[in-house]
């Protein structure tokens, strides 16, 4: 990463090296598998257990058997929501939100295929959730479950997630949040919020790619969506990835001890990245709602120009950053999250998400404020749209 | 693993230090997303699709897209049976065999709960199948999804998958395969058998636990099981897991070169423990078709004795083995494998799997040969129903 300016953390984060350095011997030494009967195995089922308290520990979970390790959040997610439905079997109503990730809206289109009723609740122009239409769904009657994330990877913008469980457990529901984005980042207490199923994915906080967390409360019904073995108390079955969960436990420790320090540290390169970007590029607006957002991140649109143009030009000069989900790239589809904030047309398609990471520096944001104003006046100066 | 022998190679393998070696700058260096469309992302895409060649390479598929990577072998046949199931629809016939993994048998029966009809298809005494009863079930007149192993994990015997898979072709099914134990120690060529689907674990072929791939041949309709991103063509959502993925790459390479002087050199070893062990240890014997068996594996059943309790002395004298599968570990249930091959009564408990991989020496067989006799002996003076 020499000379590299890297700012798009909510699409994945550097591996921290106190985690590669936990991870190690699992490959060089303790290479057994978990399930056998063996001292070899055995010492790894000693591993596996320490880190499911690691992590139960950052979230606030009453018992480490409320946490299941997954591949990933996509699966945490799809896992929460396609088990708790087919749990509680009878067609339940499924409510979400038009701003999730896709790996949320993934499985609700699916089962909005196969005939269930599903939900998709709009935000306002700050990206902000309406509570009562939450309630009103959630009191139609049937039974509900009910997938509505807690911060947005593309802007940044917190749910009231206490709010929200509280409206849909009044309701009878089940609730499940996608807490990707803020596992690691602000402090999560299931104790004291009302929800049954949260997902967490490593590589959004200084583990690797490949592993992830679900979070199942005590009593909450859920049919395993890999079915086989009997790891994860029959939950999920497969031989454990342990290396990485032995990282995931490392990296929650870690964050937990480092958390204040560090959201205060991004809270204040991003304010100033934001600030002078503001300040110097034309036509720039923060998109979603800035007073409840992740310390992290801020998401920023350039008036008549293409955010894809940015992104190569920024990506020539050493920067990394993104037009909003990774997950989406590829699609020159304008973000559907920007689309349901009702973001106007010459702002749509020229959105930058910058996200930080405890790793980023002032240097890193001189970087960005040097460079970042040229390439938004040499685009402006290519847009037939500027009339200034 | 000073001074441990591991002859328990079918529930895990050592990850070979190449393998480490070449996923170690993906934790340290190239930690991109490679959905990014920056210039960091850039670069591990192309390392995945590099892994992606060498995977198919060694399976003999016509394009590197026919392979999907997942978390891990059990995931591969999860999503490989109820991802054929649903996408075609209408309730098809589920073809499989009582002596399948647990990651098979796990969603036949879920299906089997949901209405689907399952044949569970029985073996003989040597855990063949019947190839005429394959044919009767296919052309029974519904549309097929048959899912019927290459290798059995516990006993090694293999199927004639080709006869398999132009059985259920004929009948105008979909076949897939649980190659799980065969991919990186036999040859596999999809190119001349008719499969349709086929599963690998990484960690039975000296890659890391959490990496798998599943075979899919082009034109054959899955539904993705964990949906949402774009990655894996749209068929497998997540961040990928680019060090593993490309530790996989990397332990197929190897396989690809070495296959073929593992293959005899396991085979010599795994013969020479087997016939050691049938002339010093008193009623021991073979499960399973020795004609057609895996070079690496042996099952052995000593009369009259426990094999939980072979395997804790075992353990005491630093040699890892197993009753049988480690995905099974734990319940006090005799295998299913070896009831569905009618194992007498007072062999069924007292079964043991020796499963060697290229990196067993023969001083490990000397070992086992010096300790398992002693053993045994103590064992069956233990026994009630021992009358010699």
């Amino acid at each position: 990463m020499n000379s590299t300016v890297y700012v798009d953390n909510n699409a994945t984060t550097a591996v921290a090296p106190e985690v590669t350095e936990a991870m190690l011997p699992y490959f060089t030494e303790h290479w057994g598998n978990p399930s056998s009967m063996h001292t070899f195995g055995g010492h790894v089922k000693r591993a596996l257990d320490a880190a499911r308290e690691k992590v139960a520990a950052l979230i606030g979970a009453e018992h480490p058997s409320e946490i299941i390790f997954t591949s990933c959040g996509s699966e945490s997610n799809n896992m929460a929501i396609l088990g708790a439905v087919d749990a509680m079997g009878g067609h339940p109503h499924v409510i979400t939100t038009r701003v999730e990730h896709a790996a949320v809206l993934g499985p609700c289109h699916y089962l909005e295929d196969k005939g269930f009723r599903v939900s998709t609740l709009d935000v306002d122009e700050k990206g902000r959730l309406d509570i009562e239409r939450i309630r009103e769904e959630s009191m139609a009657g049937k039974k509900t479950v009910a997938s509505i994330m807690w911060a947005n990877n593309e802007t940044g913008v917190i749910f009231p997630v206490p709010e929200v469980g509280a409206v849909i457990k009044e309701g009878g529901g089940i609730y499940h949040t996608d807490a990707v984005q803020v596992a690691g980042k602000l402090p999560v207490n299931v104790k004291e919020i009302p929800v049954d199923l949260l997902s967490i994915s490593g590589h959004k906080l200084h583990a690797p790619k490949g592993i992830g967390a679900l979070y199942v409360r005590r009593g909450t019904k859920l049919t395993p969506q890999i079915m086989g073995g009997h790891q994860e108390r029959g939950r999920r079955a497969g031989t454990e990835n342990t290396p990485y969960i032995v990282g995931l436990g490392k990296a929650c420790e870690l964050a937990m001890q480092t958390m204040d320090k560090d959201a205060a540290h991004e809270r204040r390169l991003r304010d100033r990245l934001e600030a002078g970007i503001l300040a110097t590029c034309k036509g720039a607006r923060v998109n979603g709602d800035t007073e409840h957002r992740l310390p992290n991140t801020t998401n920023i649109s350039f008036e008549y120009v293409e955010g894809e143009a940015i992104l190569l030009m920024l990506d020539d000069v050493g920067i990394c950053a993104s037009t909003g989900s990774a997950c989406a790239s590829g699609s020159l589809e304008p973000s559907h999250v920007l689309r349901a904030m009702d973001v106007p047309r010459a702002l749509l398609h020229g959105s930058i998400r910058f996200s930080l990471s405890r790793y980023n520096t002032d240097a890193d944001i001189d970087d960005v404020l040097e460079k970042l104003p040229v390439i938004i006046d040499r685009l402006r100066e290519l847009s037939p749209f500027v009339k200034d």
